[in-house]
């Protein structure tokens, strides 16, 4: 008899987890972990099928002890769940962000929520600067024209520009958003401010400064902004950095958008319940805002009618630079986050319990991190 | 009667040229130069009519004393049509990259052919920038599967990679390579090499080594590799960015591709005929390469049939990141151009000839850059 269950639900890999041996974070591939959970005596039931009340999940989860999922592909781990989880005590969230997890009934419970801080915010960071170059440089409608065959230079370019001298501002200056940050002091952009409830250490200031001296002569270039509606206001470009939670669901509606330059752009990698789906795309085809990007949708999978499957402009071209919440899944990070989802395993079986105090997301009861704990305050 | 005629070659800009005042590049709104050109006493036509022997810039090359084209909407200035060309004095290219002229006729003719050198190096290493980034990050196909509003991770995340950790190497370290070495260090990419005839002054290795020691605490990141495929055999990314000329017509054929490795990515912002279109298809078809992207094509307009239309990878996904010669027309751009064409106009006009050096091609029956003279070299 096992010792336990570990229920893990990944996204289908079919044809692609046999062809890519290295695609880990997928059903077929089990993260790597098949063997070192059997070692430890426990049992592992791994699953695609999460929703809706006749799935595997919903009759797995009454006797898993340890949940595994990931934001990628959510299995929503509901208070209703949780409440009929008899053995539940640990939910990993096999890369970052647990939103997906209702963590005051996971408090309640006072279940271990953790998940693997830091394993894909390169990606994640790579992900934003990718998706800020694609709509300031309008990659949309260019590459679009372009494979059309056709050759009209006017059409591509009359929505094309570059970072340098531009304004670019981030929501959030944690792990993610600071990466963006030194990511784009080469690009010499105007300005770079954030929006954080957190103020950057001093040295981390220094560092982004610095480089912009050696890249570009500029000092000063980064400052922090006290309000977000005047931050965006400043700011061609916004990119959105900070969790999901209470305070930040539908933080990017049409009201704060009001506040943005017009032809600004939005670029939003972080969660797609911060911003109103449908306000954005309003937003868009009004001519607004000249673009938006990202690859994280509310809800996961979308449905055949979601706004951003839209964001034409006014003069019917793309400003639409979406992917589907890939950004943390590169083969890189996917590799990241198996072994640190195996590193928060060993805590738990060894019973030693000694995690990585920044994958704490909720514990015995109470939040771990401030950016979840934030929510609570004001 | 007028002092001269002054013929002006630029893509159509159609509705876009209405709306859009900052797109100078077109031919409604002739870079903003018409009052300019007037008031010096000359003529100025303008056309979009290019090609074949009817064509306006056929019958007006006979009288014209300066012709002004594009690379990106290239009138191809022949040697036939340079001898024919009984007045003509000044090649201006608005924009950067002259060969679309050719350049040994200019010379027996003992023209001057100048282009607007800078004011496009920085969009085109932000478009290289991007190309990099969107096929390193498999965007082709996962933005195309997001917009399908299907949900298959597996299917975008199995060619998806972060930058960070790769190998990056540039051919040709000039004023666009060495921008997008530095816009990279942030990344922190494995290592940067660069394959240049000339070696890069020591201040610019140190900046670049300096910056990669401040963001990731790695020193001697960027290394002068002295053989093409050495170079090419060690990096997982390959940009191109050398002037066309003789020597680098074809560069990038089979031949060279074979000593890349497997799945590397190709990247090219320079020119279309460095590299021979239907090998790279090849490469990509069969797997050699996961993707190649840029914005350059030969010829220009491609046409239907075009091989880089396709770039399907062996599993019918797109590796395919290509647009049609924008990279160096942002606005941003277009407005440098603008002015830089004129500041060469006024040159002419006062008779003082004082042109920037570094804009200077050929005059006075020789090469004036190194990068296009060393092609007569060896």
């Amino acid at each position: 008899m096992s010792k336990g269950k570990v229920l893990l639900v990944l996204f289908k890999g079919g044809q692609h987890a046999i062809e890519q041996k290295k695609l880990l974070g997928c059903a077929e591939n089990e993260l790597g972990i098949r063997k070192f959970v059997e070692e430890n005596g426990y049992e592992l039931v791994t699953t695609t099928d999460k929703d809706g009340p006749d799935s595997l999940v919903e009759k797995e989860i009454e006797e898993a002890e340890i949940v595994i999922t990931t934001p990628f592909f959510p299995a929503y781990i509901t208070r209703e769940r949780i409440e009929k989880a008899k053995n539940l005590k640990l939910c990993i969230t096999a890369g970052v962000g647990s939103d997906h997890i209702d963590l005051n009934a996971a408090n309640e419970k006072k279940l271990t929520v953790a998940e693997v801080t830091g394993s894909n915010v390169v990606s994640v960071a790579e992900h934003a600067l990718m998706t800020i170059l694609n709509l300031v440089r309008n990659y949309p409608s260019a590459h679009e024209i372009a494979l059309k065959g056709e050759w009209d230079i006017a059409a591509a370019a009359r929505d094309e520009y570059d970072i340098e001298g531009k304004v670019v501002g981030t929501v959030g200056a944690g792990r993610i958003g600071y990466r963006i940050l030194e990511r784009l002091v080469a690009f010499n952009p105007k300005k770079l401010y954030y929006f954080d409830y957190q103020e950057l250490p001093q040295s981390a200031v220094d560092k982004i400064n610095q480089a912009s001296k050696l890249f570009n002569g500029v000092d000063n270039l980064l400052e922090r902004v006290e309000s977000l509606e005047d931050m965006v206001s400043k700011c061609d470009v916004v990119t959105i950095n900070c969790p999901l939670h209470e305070k930040t669901k539908g933080l990017f509606d049409k009201k704060l958008i009001s506040h943005m330059k017009d032809g600004a752009w939005l670029v939003n990698t972080a969660r797609g319940a911060i911003c109103n789906a449908e306000d954005v795309n309003e937003a868009v085809k009004s001519g607004k805002l000249l673009g938006y990007g990202g690859d994280v949708w509310y809800p996961q999978p979308p449905g055949p009618n979601h706004p951003w499957l839209d964001l034409t402009r006014p003069n019917g071209f793309s400003g639409n630079a979406m992917t589907q919440h890939i950004s943390g899944c590169s083969l890189d990070s996917e590799l990241r986050y198996s072994l640190g989802t195996k590193s928060i395993l060993e805590s738990y079986f060894t019973k030693k319990f000694d995690y990585r105090p920044q994958d704490l997301i909720v514990i015995d009861g109470d939040y771990a991190t401030k950016a979840y704990g934030e929510r609570n305050k004001k």
